[in-house]
Parts: structure tokens; sequence; C-alpha cells
């Protein structure tokens, strides 16, 4: 049995042990002859999934009451993997949300680390820089660089710690930003860990 | 006698009373007949105003041991203002400047309104959207529109709040921004007292 995130740009496999990516674009889905229990955020590939009897789409088994209707598939199943906390996914862009005991409380977004570099470059050519993951964040910024990572890096610190609870941090920046965060906990599989406790819910 | 701030896109001019905006692409500096102490970000209008005897650059006027090379000199002037303080200034960019007893203490640099919006829609068409500027800041978002506009006001004024002292806000989207902070004061000629006051000082 595989777990299989379909996100925007990749397909990942996750086998309980090891896992897996292969780039969506011309990823040949019929090619898998293993049960696979799957989430999608690809509209496009929906009816080509349900014509695969072993694929099956774990969408159905959520209790969407508990969530909003736009809502990333991705975010709302990292939130049933945990009880109690503060997911921060951060890929291209980060997604902030809170978990009390066992229901979902809201949560925001916020870009990314790569896009808001980008965001930075083209406001000017003397922001076009890359940011310092060494800032000392309890230091008001007196260089350029310095400035504009303060200003991605310590706005997103200052409201996740208004908050409270443990944090867990997942997603491709995930061990480039925990530093951000005294005791952040990196879990690299938490959308699998979601995914295998819809899946137990279900059994 | 007039002042002017040659910005990123205007050349805006102050008599004291009223204020003036005209666009820099072809603006034509020789046609002001009065006295004009002006700052100047264009690198590239040095020499042409260096040559007419009434326009009066203030950047040697102003003390830059207090401040870092390539800070811009709009924030400098802005931070010549007061004497203690945290100064907003929401354009383009937003930056966060903070005084204390007449000293720059440091500041940080983070998207303006319209920027980072853009950058919500490039992450996803359904990030394409406009920010509610009637957020409730208490209460964590459950919905798209929400949970970007958190993400980009919530983070600021969190950290913005860390800091003490009388809050100032200026520049283009002072007012759609003014909201976010208790008693901030809008001042929307902050960078003409700032070169007022250098003035004085040089007299």
């Amino acid at each position: 049995m595989l777990l299989c995130d379909i996100g925007n740009t990749s397909v990942h496999f996750y086998d309980g042990k090891k896992d897996t990516k292969s780039l969506c674009e011309g990823f040949d889905f019929s090619s898998i002859d293993e049960e696979v229990f799957y989430i999608n955020v690809h509209p496009e590939y929906e009816s080509q999934l349900a014509t695969l009897e072993n694929w099956h789409d774990l969408r159905p088994f959520i209790n969407w009451d508990k969530y909003y209707e736009t809502m990333g598939i991705d975010r709302v199943v990292c939130c049933e993997a945990i009880e109690e906390g503060i997911i921060i996914d951060a890929g291209s862009a980060i997604t902030v949300d809170i978990v009390k005991s066992g229901q979902f409380e809201g949560g925001f977004i916020y870009p990314g680390m790569v896009n808001m570099q980008k965001t930075f470059g083209r406001l000017s050519s003397r922001l076009d820089l890359s940011f310092n993951l060494e800032l000392d964040l309890d230091k008001m910024p007196k260089n350029s660089t310095d400035a504009i990572s303060y200003g991605f890096l310590r706005t997103l610190k200052s409201e996740v710690e208004r908050h409270h609870g443990p944090i867990y941090i997942t997603g491709g920046d995930a061990k480039a930003l925990a530093f951000l965060f005294d005791k952040a906990q990196i879990k690299e599989h938490l959308i699998f860990d979601g995914m295998q406790k819809i899946l137990e819910r279900k059994c």
C-alpha cells in the first residue's frame, strides 16, 4: 500500500518507510500496480484517476465541516495529523494553521521564501538579495540584506509566537526556517501522517 | 522656497502649505524658478541638478554616521523628522524604522500592499484576490481572502507592536493601513517635516 500526495509540481509517494518524488508533468498514474491512497490538487487529473481501480481518493473521507471549501487539501490533511498545535508548511507559499483539541481554529497564508525574495528583487535592484538565514532576530537591521530578511522572517515569527502550542514545521523550506522558532519540530512526513490517520479512521 | 522629494516615480513639491506631484519622466527641473531644497533617489538626475543654481541637494547636510550607506534617503529624512517613535512608510515597499532619543535604531523592509497582492496572485489563481482591509485582526481566518489578508497585515502588526513608542504612518497607503495600529498618527508630510528640520539645523 502506498500513500500519494499529488501536489502542484510533484507526485510524492510514501510506503511507510521511504518516499519518492516524480514530476507531475508526464507522470503515468497507471504505471503503479499497488493500492494507492491519494490526495490531489489538480482538477484535471480527477477523471483519469477515477478510472484506475487501485487509486483511492481520500477527499471523501475528510470531514469538511471542520474546514472551509477553498482550503487546500494539503493543509487540511496536515491539520488531521495533529490534535493540538501550530502547523507551518513552508513551500512556495507558507501556510500557518492552528489546531486546538482536534479542531481547526483557522490559518493564514504568507509568501514562501523564494517568492518573497523575488518580490523584493522586483521592488528594486538594490533589494535583489538573498535572505540572511543566520539573522539575529532580536536586533533591528542596519543593512539592506538584513532589512529584507527581517521583513520576511521576523514578522512571521512575531505573529506565530502570539499563539500557543507545539510548533510543527513541514515542507521544502522546513529545515531552513526551523531556526525561527524555539523547539519547532521538523515533520517531513506530516502530510502522510495525516493521510494515515484519515485511513485508520475510515477502516 | 520649495521642498522637493524626487522619488522613484514622482517629483513631489511642498511649499509649506500645499503639495503638488508630477511624474519624474519628462519632468523639466529647469522650469522651476524658486529656490528648491531637494532629496533625490535617481543617480541619473544628479549631474543635471548640479548645474541648476536654484536646486540645493540636502544629502550633504545629513549626518550619515547615524544611518547605513545603502539606506534610502527618503527613510533617512523621515527619521530626521522625529525624536522618538516608529515610522511606517507604506508605499511600493513598506519600511519600518525605529528612532530612540533622536538615534536611528534600525529598520526593516516589507513588501507594499499592491506588490504583496501581486505576489499572492502569482502563487495561485485562487489567491489572486484583493485584501480585506476590514479584517478582524483578532480572529484566525477561515476563508482565502482573509487568509492572505491576515498573512500580509497581521504579521506586520504583530512585529510592529513588539516595539514601543508613538507610531507615525506615511506614504500612499498610510490611510488604508492606519487601522492596523491603535493610535497611529497619519503624517502625510513627514518627509517634508524631516527636510525642514535638516534645513533649520543647517542655517
